[in-house]
């Protein structure tokens, strides 16, 4: 393995405990790795080590953004894993909540009614 | 109209101006307009002066949030205002483009393609 | 509190109690108030007290046409409130089944069956 | 061709023409026949024939139905079509237009606006 | 009924045992016919008497072009179903699974996932 | 560049050449390009370097894999490169007709219409 392959393993390691660390429940990375190791490496050094850890935009407002994308989608799973690293990295429930509302003029209120449901499952979880 | 709904006014007019100020073509209020004056005036004081105008998150933060979820969703015709909207408050190009490449993992590359034409076009737009 | 607020509140008031009437379980107003209780108030007073209260079309048609529009979208959670409200206002369980089975060619099968599963556990809900 | 296909035949006759006489532009059956003759044949008389013959609910709610899952998943190509049946069947221009707002809800503004844009496009035409 | 008729009631037989044989709980057409018989009938001999049977691709690509289209839709009720069926005409676990991480670019991770998670309970559920 | 690198840059180039040889207009790359040339990079090399270089299923049937996902969520832009690249590794113009039509079962007629003109449109590219 050379430096910049190093690098890389080093910094998908810190951003993945920066983000998800404390976060209950199997990982994507174990799911995918149950099916082909290689390839769990590669979608976990390219999404973790090469997307999130870029540095062009704060932790927060990347965590922000993320919350907003899959509340319009509604992928519940991952948005419980943005959430929580949302509040990781010292997001206020009051802005989670704020951008979740914010999605109601462009994705419908069933949308938003399943974020803020997601949202509080979380605090909850995270108040034990 | 009392206090309360000339406030409500007065908020919805500065914050589409603060957001849309330059922005060309049609506006979704006029088209609104056509169908149903009463209901157009109603969405837009809902949508601008209720929703947009709020103050838990900044203005710059509320326009990436926006541009977020409206590439994710692919509705271009929106993000082009939004993209319009963040520029207008202070957003760079490369934060846009940075939360737009952050939908690839949350709505795959066909969205982010799509979001990034769009960003593209605004930018020519506004250089000429 | 002006009258035209006065109607609002009276207006949504009236519709919900028409539309969700035994409804079971948790309604999206109460969500939206453990956020945030002025949004809430706002959001509830522009759906159901601005748009659901139009009379522009029939009760029936508009619960008929939110039965379409939901189950094309999958959103099975607010699915089930307006089956609850399309049955409160007289449509026969025939009809709405019938509005769903033509969702087939517009949004496919399993967006279908989806709904036919809400419907037939609201109908269920309803024998008790 | 024994009875029951040929009464079959005649009911999607009898249906497209109802709904679709005057539309302009390529019709989905002549884009299916260019690939599969077979194909087309059996296609249209499931859709036409049997879904949109039955008679479970008037034709106008058929079509204010259709217009809305078309309008909910953003489907301009067959929402033009499907306003045009609507028109066809003696819907009201205003009824559309609220079947199209109440999606706001559900779907988003996006959705709305952009089907708000088709019905202006198919009301222009056939004034002409 | 006459002789085409017969046949396809025949092919809808024969392609339903190949592709769903011992596959476990409700299937879709139970739950259209406890609606509506003539559209449950209708509604089987079109997807799996017309669509399903025909022989322009072999029954193992058919299977995972399905799998394909159900996870980027993320419809976890039918993708059971068709990974089910994919294993009943020889598709191995790997080639399932490589069609779903193929998924990535076009759908985004979430979807991937949810999909593997439906594999992972269809392999458990075969091997008991 | 360690050897590992220079063997994905070489499969990534390989990759590329055998899917979409021949396509007219502006690749994604380029766009990707014109906004982050380290992260295109990374991008080129993650989806087509490590993702469609796999050889766990033969070319033909990732092609017709793309081509049902890329119908299924009516990516047009993308499903046009994708029945280009289908072509490009053998694929019939019936086969690719064929999986399009299987996806009105999962994800609607306007879904299958929309995908149909984009492979008419390629067809009359390339017999020119």
């Amino acid at each position: 393995m050379d430096d910049r392959q190093t690098e890389l393993v080093e910094k998908t390691k810190r951003t993945a405990e920066l983000y998800f660390s404390g976060l209950p429940g199997e990982r994507p990375f174990e799911l995918w790795r149950s099916f082909d190791k290689d390839l769990a490496r590669d979608l976990s050094l390219h999404i973790t080590g090469v997307l999130y850890a870029r540095e062009k935009i704060p932790h927060r407002t990347r965590q922000l953004v993320a919350v907003a994308g899959l509340t319009a989608l509604e992928k519940t799973d991952e948005l419980r894993m943005h959430i929580w690293a949302a509040l990781n990295v010292g997001c206020t429930k009051e802005e989670i909540a704020e951008v979740i509302f914010q999605m109601s003029t462009y994705a419908g209120m069933p949308a938003v009614n399943s974020a803020l449901r997601v949202l509080k499952e979380v605090l909850a979880l995270r108040e034990q």
